[in-house]
């Protein structure tokens, strides 16, 4: 039974600033929540004399790691620096010197997180990352606790608070993406290097980490297929509307005869499904289980008070075990990776857009080497034309991707098609 | 550390089926993640010999409980028969002799919760309760857990599976309440005795419990101010929808000033929000905090195999403290109850319908009723007349209750007015 619980940050940016206001004006609150006081003790900075919008002791600021880790009232190191090193090195020196971990970095643990999860079993401490997933919403306990007497069998999820943010301003206003892009880049939703979240390589950090938890099986980020949404125009939102669907950027996965597939894209939705209408900066991922059904969280993805809260919910969680004097290790058991499905081994539903003249027997050459690669339309329209370039509109049936992207590169050499405009996977 | 986890089962019900089944077919799965086998040793029926659709070893079954509760390999104790009594009193038996306790049971929950977990924290052992709240979609535990760091501030829900399966279906199908009613009890979403569920009370358990570990203090069954839904009519889902509504059975609480108010009744939730397109049996809890703002938790609130899922994530939460050899108690502080804002004193918006006569003046008396008591006329329609009645509806700004009611008995006596078929509370 420990009276004061040491706090060890790493890192004062926008989730850092949060947790560390939180820990000091609920001071009170966590001590009656945890059995004891969670002191924090160094706050790691890269530049000590920055001036920041609230005031924390000059004594807490430090720039060495080495040293201070050691240190016997460090109980707990908070790391919220993001990105793959130095918070790698940190966290695994962290951890031989049996300090408990929390931590928001989802590249980290998409890469890494069963190694360090191993490295933190072998100390006897714990590293959890509730925060590295969905922000605020809580995903990765749940996975964890209340869903252990399942097997879960999919996850569906919009986990990518920018390109939703976009998506959305782009369906409601009938606007182009770099129109909205440069809109979101100036009210903060976007970085200035938007790279990241709009090809979908965060969502797949967070997917492959969700899906390692689910399926207990390690699916690394390298393992997601990945697209992102920079192909999307206005005109497939009105279409995809007239059709009853909304475009979304949805990270999905399934564990299936024991192989993987996990991929994030952009996925025309039916109107009816709760995902599609999952609007704005908001997160929502859809578990799927033997038991359930499906289960939906909903809530804010980013930002710096509800990812604190989720890094604080870790750091509380553990201090009750040191307060108690107990630490009950996590079943967070991963194994070595099963095999992934291929991307083109996939079989899904395909909404395609074509630019092709205006004249008699387009639609009979597409369809029969649609025919000829087995694959079914299940509807078919024919757009307003104009200068004698007609817009052609296919649904089709489900199919092999593989037998999708031969026919539409015999479709995109027909001579009566001018481009295929753009092709996007049908979710439901 | 236990190589066998002892479990005893009172009940095989719809859920205690359902947990029993779990406990044999995963076996190695749950031995897996718990690092001890659970072994179900007892099974306490009233009827040793019924006849039940899967098999378990007659040695299993008992019919008392005090002798076989001091059983050195019993650790846990899952109650699933409901009710107050005997619940309560093999749930005191089994605490006091040092045995953990899981339970399904809301109405225990909600009356004699707090008193439950002092006897469970004297005796260092735990009591949860994840199954009494929205079935198998996770909530307990994320409120205890998840939003520890956050002052929870409301609790918006669909808790009840029964009455929104027949709300959701007089929406659609613009059918009566009991036409809808009898068909939910063909279709077993509805039981024979109704009451609990349409006139609001199994969801005011559910609010209370939720409530209660929410605001840490404790709101008794008692405090909910509850109303029910039969006298919801197929015309007011009409009127509703034309005004951008749907009629929800809506669970509401909140603590602010150190007040707790909680209610269960219907209400017009605009369409634009999630709540509003719940349908069917499904639950959904929307919580508001501080720090996350709103996160919502949707999925099966009920039924054997997700009910089942929410107590054996309670049972191997247990069964991983005791395979650890620590048992980490639950932070459920529940302090006594704070004051309870009376439903007079609730400030809400109202529908209000009203059959009057259809002739001059009618208006302008009702509209001077309502102004006298201080109530501002958001909108007024005017709905079809015959046989000389018209239908009035009126939709108010924010009023006090207490208002409200006052101004509705002095409209009901007016000579033009016939009567006020209906007055729901507006949510947003």
């Amino acid at each position: 039974m420990k009276n004061e619980i040491g706090i060890y940050l790493i890192g004062l940016g926008v989730v850092g600033s949060g947790v560390a206001k939180q820990l000091i004006s609920k001071e009170d609150i966590f001590t009656e929540a945890v059995g004891s006081k969670l002191v924090l003790n160094h706050v790691m900075v890269r530049n000590k004399t920055k001036k920041r919008d609230f005031q924390l002791s000059p004594d807490l600021f430090v720039d060495t790691f080495e040293e201070i880790i050691n240190d016997d009232s460090t109980d707990v190191v908070i790391e919220v620096i993001g990105g793959v090193e130095p918070a790698k090195t940190f966290i695994i020196q962290a951890l031989n010197n049996q300090k408990h971990v929390v931590t928001a970095n989802k590249e980290l643990i998409a890469k890494h997180g069963p190694e360090l999860i191993s490295i933190a079993t072998e100390n006897n401490v714990r590293i959890l990352f509730e925060a590295s997933v969905a922000g605020g919403t809580p995903i990765i306990s749940p996975v964890i606790r209340d869903f252990s007497a399942n097997n879960i069998t999919s996850i569906k999820a919009i986990i990518n608070g920018t390109t939703n943010y976009i998506l959305s301003r782009m369906s409601t206003e009938n606007a182009d993406y770099f129109e909205v892009l440069k809109d979101a880049q100036k009210l903060g939703y976007a970085e200035s290097d938007p790279t990241n979240d709009v090809e979908g390589v965060d969502a797949a950090y967070k997917l492959a980490i969700l899906s390692s938890l689910s399926y207990k099986s390690f699916v690394k980020d390298s393992d997601v297929y990945c697209e992102g949404i920079t192909n999307i125009s206005a005109k497939d939102f009105q279409i995809a509307k007239e059709l009853g669907y909304e475009i979304k950027l949805i990270a999905f996965s399934e564990f299936k005869d024991d192989q993987n597939s996990a991929r994030v894209h952009p996925t025309l939705n039916s109107k009816n499904e709760m995902l599609a209408n999952v609007n704005g900066v908001l997160n929502s991922v859809q578990i799927e289980t033997d038991l359930i059904g499906n289960v939906l969280f909903h809530g804010a993805g980013a930002g710096s008070l509800p990812t604190a809260s989720a890094v604080l919910a870790d750091v509380i969680d553990i201090s009750r075990n040191i307060s108690s004097g107990f630490v009950v290790l996590d079943y967070m058991n991963i194994s070595e990776k099963s095999s992934i499905v291929e991307i083109s081994d996939l079989v899904t539903k395909y909404y395609i857009r074509v630019s092709a003249k205006d004249q008699p027997g387009v639609l009979s050459q597409i369809s029969t080497i649609l025919a000829n690669h087995q694959i079914s339309i299940a509807s078919f329209i024919q757009k307003s034309s104009y200068d004698g370039l007609a817009e052609l509109v296919i649904m089709t049936h489900e199919a092999l991707e593989r037998s999708i992207q031969d026919a539409l590169g015999e479709i995109r050499n027909l001579n009566v098609v001018k481009a295929i405009d753009n092709s996007i996977r049908v979710m439901n």
